[in-house]
């Protein structure tokens, strides 16, 4: 009986791999019929084919099959792809935590993680009002729950009278809920003081990354004829890399004024795009400014003389004939700012001055992903849409945002003195966001050895810094700087006492690392 | 005071245009300075050149921008993606959906969607211990009420012990939280009868598109040299087609056998390999089985004399040498099933005997988009670690759940019936999932007048029935169909009063349509 489904199967699939022999990829796969004769013909899902079955798999008896995908036949472009922050340095440090776990020893009880901006991850506590009007949305007999507040009980029923069957389990517009998109343009009008904003430019996406993935997309065919160039800041975030070498298209470096607390610098910003003309067509410039890996965000600013500015602004300030027609896409997620909600993977972009069939082609495209998470479009309405003084949840709220980005700044203050005061490192002031990337000096020989290693030598600095003191931090490499130049990206993450740890042991290392490379007597 | 940082910013931004006139794509934009004098040296974002920002600006006074990114410029791979499901139909149901708001008058009062699987959307009520779990993860503080029970709360413990800081805040390792990849190795394992499954070949994804792209991607460099073949049924669901063309593969279409229940017909899939090796490499095989338009899933499966068996099952019974060697991926989300919580984009895949080596750079792909929603990954192991016999909440869980499933086989009977006795109308049974995939016929009048308005003749057909009927289904042209054949998709999702109301109005509207074109008297 079960032996019929199970020829009619091999039939159909010993047939197709001995004949075909490629990687099957299936979707979710499904019935097969129970009983023999007539029925077969009426429901099977394939014809019973017993004697096929049989030859086919004769025909393959004994025989190895050899690998569709392997390392020669994987997409180049996939294998040109690299990531620093997720990379060989994380990867290791995965496994010293395992082996401590296993009770394995090092010189330290410890793995601490300041590697990625993952800010929960490194003990910082959710917006309680973010993660009541997610619960609600989620759950919403919690509506009659008296331990919820009314502000996020109407912001919940709110957004679920905007999801189809007023259900966080329905599929949204493409494009995103109608009320959230129309949320964050008055968000933006309010950031930008007044200068407008269209909701219907507004985008919901899965994090800031699937947005620029998007946008990137649409500008880069792949194809060897048009080498579109991307101009990208050096200090970069690695996706931006990452991205350009998944679809091939070509990195147009143009790089930060280090000695000028990583400023932009025009007269660069000409050299970079007169270079690239020579080899591709630049259509892209990312502005970080510079963002990450020494990055400011919205309300994480911390130097007291600094403020926010959005390019949009700045556009709208020089007049109609650019506001009116630079192509520009703005980048916002739930991730960074003072939530540090990034497993919700939640965000948006504004595009503005898009040509409407282009605007067109995007949202066909973003349809084929169908929608991005709810919960994560939830959380992003809460982020641009937060209590407001006469709410009842506003003074908590303002409590936790203030504390947030108060600690945050001390960790900020306190990493710049720190590294400061380690010879053969200097820090740039952490102006705002989550990242330090000092610069570290090297010594020749340790360089020599590193080369010799095939290594980047902040990879083998970064290595060792792992393996003596269980810190986790990204080498410069993975971002990108001035050639002899060496850095490291590290979070502000941990807490006050974990940083003091943490940044001591850097300093402890580093005069070691001198030492033994004799560069310090 | 403020006219300095717009002054700094001009000199960037239009010299910046006026040289290099691309698009501009920015990230989060950051601070810029408040005072002048040397703290901008010290901490300014760019150099501040107000003579240059004057030259620029007025390089560019009434000078009309051209866009960068036009229907010329677009990347044509995007432009070559076609996506039915969201296509003009919907679009046009959506215009009509307005104009009713609106106050305007159609032939029926409200539009009927019936062209996307969004169950919540119409109304099926989602399954509480989903929600619950997902609640508590969501706002852990929800673990001291008592009117959570406990058999959510030890798994909502469970899942956010797996996450970083124990909040559904922080990053999860790229293919997903450890304990979740677990209990879904351990549900694959029952589910084929104790055929093994590793955790670690099992990845989470954002919905189940995420990760048949990711895949793709693996196999497709979207380089005209190599000429990756897709091998994909017909009719199918369109997220192939789409990726197909987005990344510029070739696409082999094997065609269902209709009259045999959309069986799967070896030869058919013999002589669509052997065409295909004429003019691309075919390395991959996507069976759906048939799934979508005319699917069946795990838990949907309607007729009694069918049961589900997956192929990593099948390849296990046919031996070592088809288990150990052929690459297998199977996808599953929470979209479909019984839950039809499409909007938590949760999903996952399983991966065997892929190569080691590329399974390291599928990481590393996966690791550019961070991770998979965490709301969505603790909704999948919801799904895959259900309430069991012993515990509290199963009596409520199988009561739930086999309501909608009861519902679900009573549409599909319904659905069947009545659209087989419409004359030109034949559907198959619906064995399963969601969907109906009927075939209709349209008389040589009305395709020569479809052909005239250069429109696919089941477009035309789909088109009119919105129109007068209020009614959105998606044409069969959009999965694919025989020349000469049409169809349309339906899903089964609307309440048996709305189905009914539906189906007589198919019924009505295709009679109508065979008299209007003389095929019926």
């Amino acid at each position: 009986m079960y032996r019929l489904q199970s020829l009619a199967a091999r039939s159909l699939i010993a047939g197709a791999l001995d004949q075909c022999s490629p990687l099957t990829l299936t979707s979710l796969t499904g019935v097969r019929h129970k009983s023999q004769g007539p029925s077969v013909e009426k429901c099977g899902q394939m014809r019973f084919l017993t004697a096929e079955a049989k030859a086919a798999a004769g025909r393959l008896e004994g025989k190895l099959r050899e690998k569709t995908l392997t390392l020669d036949t994987l997409n180049p472009q996939v294998k040109a792809v690299e990531y620093a922050v997720r990379g060989p340095i994380v990867i290791k440090a995965g496994e010293i935590e395992r082996y401590l776990e296993e009770g394995g020893t090092k010189p330290f009880s410890e793995v601490i993680k300041a590697n990625i901006g993952d800010a929960h991850a490194m003990g910082q506590q959710p917006i309680t009002f973010l993660r009541q009007v997610v619960a609600l949305c989620t759950f919403p007999e919690l509506m009659d729950s008296p331990s919820f507040p009314e502000d996020a009980k109407w912001r919940a029923r709110r957004i679920l009278q905007g999801c189809g069957g007023h259900s966080l389990g329905s599929y949204s517009a493409s494009p995103g809920v109608e009320c959230i998109r129309k949320d964050i343009a008055a968000y933006i009008e309010q950031r930008d003081e007044g200068v407008p904003s269209d909701w219907e430019n507004i985008y919901l996406t899965t994090g800031a990354s699937d947005g620029i993935m998007t946008i990137l997309r649409l500008l880069v065919s792949g194809k060897d004829s048009s080498r579109t160039g991307v101009m990208i800041p050096i200090p970069q975030y690695p996706l931006y890399s990452a991205a350009i070498s998944e679809m091939d298209a070509v990195q147009v470096n143009y790089y930060l004024d280090e000695d000028n607390c990583w400023a932009l610098d025009i007269n660069e910003l000409y050299r970079a795009y007169q270079a690239a003309k020579l080899h591709c067509q630049p259509r892209v410039i990312c502005i970080i400014n510079p963002g990450n890996p020494t990055g400011r965000y919205i309300d994480n600013v911390y130097t007291p003389d600094c403020q926010f500015h959005s390019f949009k602004k700045v556009l709208y300030e020089m007049g109609p004939e650019y506001f009116n027609s630079v192509e520009l896409a703005s980048f916002h997620s739930t991730s960074k700012g003072y939530t540090g909600e990034c497993g919700f993977r939640g965000g948006y972009m504004e595009v503005i001055n898009m040509d409407p069939e282009v605007k067109a082609q995007m949202v066909k495209l973003l349809s084929v992903r169908l929608c991005p998470p709810l919960a994560g479009q939830a959380a992003m309405d809460v982020i641009v849409n937060p209590p407001q003084p006469d709410e009842h949840s506003y003074k908590q709220f303002r409590q936790e945002k203030s504390s947030v980005l108060g600690a945050l700044a001390d960790k900020a203050k306190l990493t710049e003195q720190i590294l400061n005061a380690v010879p053969g490192i200097k820090c740039n002031p952490v102006q705002g966001a989550m990242y330090a990337f000092p610069r570290i000096f090297i010594p020749p020989k340790a360089v020599e050895e590193a080369k010799a290693l095939g290594m980047q030598p902040d990879m083998f600095y970064c290595l060792r810094l792992l393996e003596e003191t269980g810190i986790c931090v990204v080498p410069g490499s993975g971002f990108g700087q001035k050639d002899g130049t060496y850095h490291f990206r590290m979070t502000i993450l941990p807490s006050i006492e974990k940083l003091k740890v943490l940044l001591g042991k850097v300093r402890d290392f580093h005069i070691r690392f001198l030492k033994e490379y004799s560069a310090l007597e």
